[in-house]
């Protein structure tokens, strides 16, 4: 593949990881237990959203194609989206939405410190801007993850019960293929078993507050980096996608 | 309006009745209460995609375009459906289903009874065929509507709030426009208020077997004729028009 294929691909799965999320927490808007977290959580979905555009806007430079960010966003198909498949699945309850939040933000904590020292500037940027948001993300889930661990004895449950749904997809976060290895190589991407030992610290860490063991899994599913999605995401596409596909090129 | 586009407008208006329902009881396939319910809404379902399908086909010749069923049925938008508004609410429980297909069944066994005399005989025909088959819709639900109405307490109760959900979507089944006022002139179609008498007298005698009075309700919701629809319909088309949106005049 061609340097900035490889790129291409990379950045793309940045954006879709963001896009797939966000469209998740948009899902709480006005359905949030309490007004506070309603807005906390609808403001995480923009700062996503905010990042999905920006990566998908550099995507679009790369790819050499006349094409905006709505057509990377709103017309590939399921196969082609790269985004990892825990942020694809469900929302839960919402003691399951924050504790997909705590896996996520500090996947991508990790991953954006990683990159910030990335030799493409462009890509050390985007990780600097977006790192201050998913710090945030980051203190918001887990102190949810910990409260709600040392509340009752039904939200300890659920906490556990999520952790115990939503394990088995964390390999798939850190999965990498050769696009990695060419990127690690060039000094434009990390090793991501590097930001799992990180991230491994940090759970271990959280998990201890909570009182809570780390769970062991052996369903362990992955694919996204491959295309390869759970049969939650095309309903995703379905509806996100609706507009363009049935007003191709609207505007507003 | 040309008679032939008046004649368009209420063909397509069976149509969408029908596939509408057709898609709301396709969503209980693999998901019936025990194995032989599955397979008989499951039938139901078809039967009313068969003769969703005709009268498109029939429509698609009025309309004198060079189109087929398929872009009826997948690319036209909410604003351009003309299915009465009972069809598109969401399935609920079992019981809700059931009365939602008690109060469709009966309004079409009695609306085709009435066009078997209609002076359009592709319109006469295609009645006659369908009358056989919601005649079977009629009964299974009202079979079903009865026996849980005496069953336990519970089953008696969900029959009753589902009659109190769906009761105020009756008016606008039997809504007429300009459109009735021209057919039922030519004797092509018929005045659909002397259906609702007969459907009525059917309906005090279900509810009489079931020893339930029926709902008085005041918050009458219409608009389905004139293309106005509640917000179900937008994610049923959502959902089923994906397909065909994602990948424009998709054969296999």
């Amino acid at each position: 593949m061609e340097p900035n294929k490889v790129l291409y691909q990379f950045v793309l799965r940045l954006a879709d990881h963001n896009m797939i999320m966000a469209q998740r927490m948009a899902e709480w808007c006005s359905r949030g237990p309490i007004l506070e977290e309603d807005l906390a959580l609808t403001n995480i979905s923009l700062d996503l959203l905010g990042q999905a555009e920006l990566f998908y806007d550099y995507a679009v430079e790369l790819s050499g194609v006349n094409q905006c960010a709505d057509d990377l966003a709103f017309l590939r198909s399921e196969r082609a989206y790269l985004n990892c498949l825990l942020v694809e699945q469900p929302n839960g309850d919402y003691a399951n939405t924050m504790v997909k939040l705590l896996l996520f933000s500090c996947f991508e904590k990790h991953l954006y410190t990683s990159l910030l020292n990335s030799t493409d500037q462009r890509i050390a940027d985007l990780a600097a801007k977006g790192i201050k948001e998913v710090r945030y993300h980051y203190r918001h889930s887990s102190d949810w993850v910990v409260r709600l661990s040392l509340g009752t004895e039904e939200s300890k449950q659920r906490i556990k019960n999520a952790m115990i749904e939503l394990w088995r997809f964390v390999d798939d976060m850190f999965d990498m293929n050769e696009i990695d290895r060419d990127l690690i190589s060039s000094g434009i991407s990390v090793d991501l078993n590097t930001c799992y030992t990180a991230w491994k610290s940090d759970m271990e860490q959280i998990f201890n507050e909570c009182k809570i063991e780390i769970p062991h899994v052996d369903n362990i599913v992955k694919g996204g980096i491959h295309g390869i999605h759970t049969e939650h995401l095309g309903h995703i596409l379905c509806e996100m996608q609706f507009l363009q596909r049935a007003h191709p090129g609207a505007k507003w």
